[in-house]
């Protein structure tokens, strides 16, 4: 049976703006809570139904909540684990959403016994942040994955995912250290790939390509348009996964580079179909 | 006053096929005929009307023609040239679709003096190939750049921009290694930074990340599905041009890796939120 004591979701940005509308759109039985930093976005949130009740103050919000959801930037959160094990009540759920897992698991692991961790990952987004981009259909047939500590009670885990499907997501769980290197390949890369490429052609000074960009470069570059503070925390807190990509990534570039640097056109070639072959079969 | 006499397209594929049926919609003045390997796509294009006639012999087809357009990929364009030069009659004009430049123009630039070369490029594509692929809309509210040789008469030139513009195309006029340094940044360079990124994961050997691919790595990596024979054209003739930038771009991508490698946060802010703000002001 669903807990009905509050959730309380910390962050009302893009994703917990987003968590708290696809809530209590599903109807959710207990109350939605929120804590903000700002008094405006609570009030915002407030007016537009997203939420029963919020506040500025952390140990406020948590202190009574059955349910918590930190979806602040990882290494904020990484500073509000302390204090939330000291105001959470004993037996709550507390998930947070967020890009990387183990050094969040980590820091979940040293919250008092009684607290139930579970990480979350909706594997989704938007380039623009902040509860005004926020949107109840975010998560709907998007793929959250949920990553248990060992010390999870089963019971919590369940809780915790009712609740993403509550969102209209599919839920996936999986080793807080498989989700790094996973999500490394396929989301950090790609966002440091897009980086890259814009200040690649800011780098080579060509003031016709700026008119001239397409569809090929919108798209390629899309993601080097994210939030810098999430990325940053994102980037700083699964390094190594992520440079073990860019290792990868680099190795495949220079392989294409010289290729074409001594016009070996059968290697080239090869490079070109694997490329094409798996990018075209991919279903989205 | 446009000249009525016909219009041969050269290559029924995407291109050539979107182009015959934006000028049929148009109510282009000439007929429309075409040139194709194959007598099924003559057949395909007539039965739905985007051509009057056509034909599987380059030198019948482009004979009678006052404007021929060359839609075949680059070096199969470039073996074609000779022979458009022995059976095009004097005073034709000569357009070619194409991504690359500065080798076509040279090859042009070799036809019998009474033809009117001009290089066109229409900035839009997509990832499928074919004339089952062609679209009447594929041009709408696109760029085409235009690259006129020296020797061509202004009157063929206007010609050339009023067929391109009854697309619904925009035109600009650009010199031929201008158009090519240009475009290796914002198109090509694109296509192998994702072709680098589907073979790094595929290098990377990590099951879990097919699953997991969302939205992220679905735009960066999109490109990779264009069709390599086109693609392996157009990389081998603008080589100099897209070495250049992959240059600028391994450099701008070690900085990003060195700066993650050293968690030097600092110069790992500065990449990000360049890439960000120049991203984020792009108007598409």
């Amino acid at each position: 049976m669903t807990d009905t004591s509050p959730v309380c979701i910390v962050g009302l940005g893009l994703m917990g703006g987003s968590l708290a509308m696809a809530l209590k759109r599903a109807g959710w039985p207990a109350p939605i809570t929120a804590v903000s930093r700002q008094y405006g976005t609570v009030d915002e949130a407030l007016k537009c139904g997203a939420i029963d009740s919020g506040t500025t103050s952390l140990a406020e919000g948590v202190s009574g909540a059955g349910t918590i959801i930190l979806a602040t930037p990882v290494r904020t959160l990484l500073r509000q684990i302390p204090e939330v094990g000291r105001a959470a009540r004993s037996g709550a759920l507390v998930m947070y959403l967020g890009s990387t897992k183990a050094q969040i698991c980590a820091a979940l692991d040293a919250l008092p016994p009684g607290l139930q961790p579970v990480g979350a990952h909706p594997m989704c987004g938007k380039e623009t942040a902040g509860f005004a981009s926020a949107d109840a259909n975010l998560y709907r047939n998007q793929t959250w994955v949920l990553c248990p500590l060992a010390r999870t009670s089963y019971e919590a885990f369940v809780e915790a995912r009712t609740l993403a499907e509550a969102t209209g997501a599919r839920t996936l769980t999986l080793d807080p250290e498989a989700h790094d290197r996973a999500v490394a390949a396929i989301s950090h890369l790609p966002y440091a790939v897009a980086v890259a490429l814009i200040n690649a052609v800011i780098a080579g000074n060509e003031p016709l390509a700026w008119p001239l960009a397409a569809s090929r470069f919108r798209d390629t570059s899309r993601v080097a348009a994210s939030d810098v503070d999430v990325m940053l925390d994102i980037l700083l807190t699964n390094r190594q996964a992520v440079l073990e990509w860019l290792g990868h990534y680099v190795r495949q570039l220079g392989g294409l580079q010289q290729a074409l640097a001594l016009e070996d056109e059968a290697i080239l070639r090869r490079l070109l179909s694997q490329g094409q072959q798996i990018r075209s079969r991919m279903k989205f």
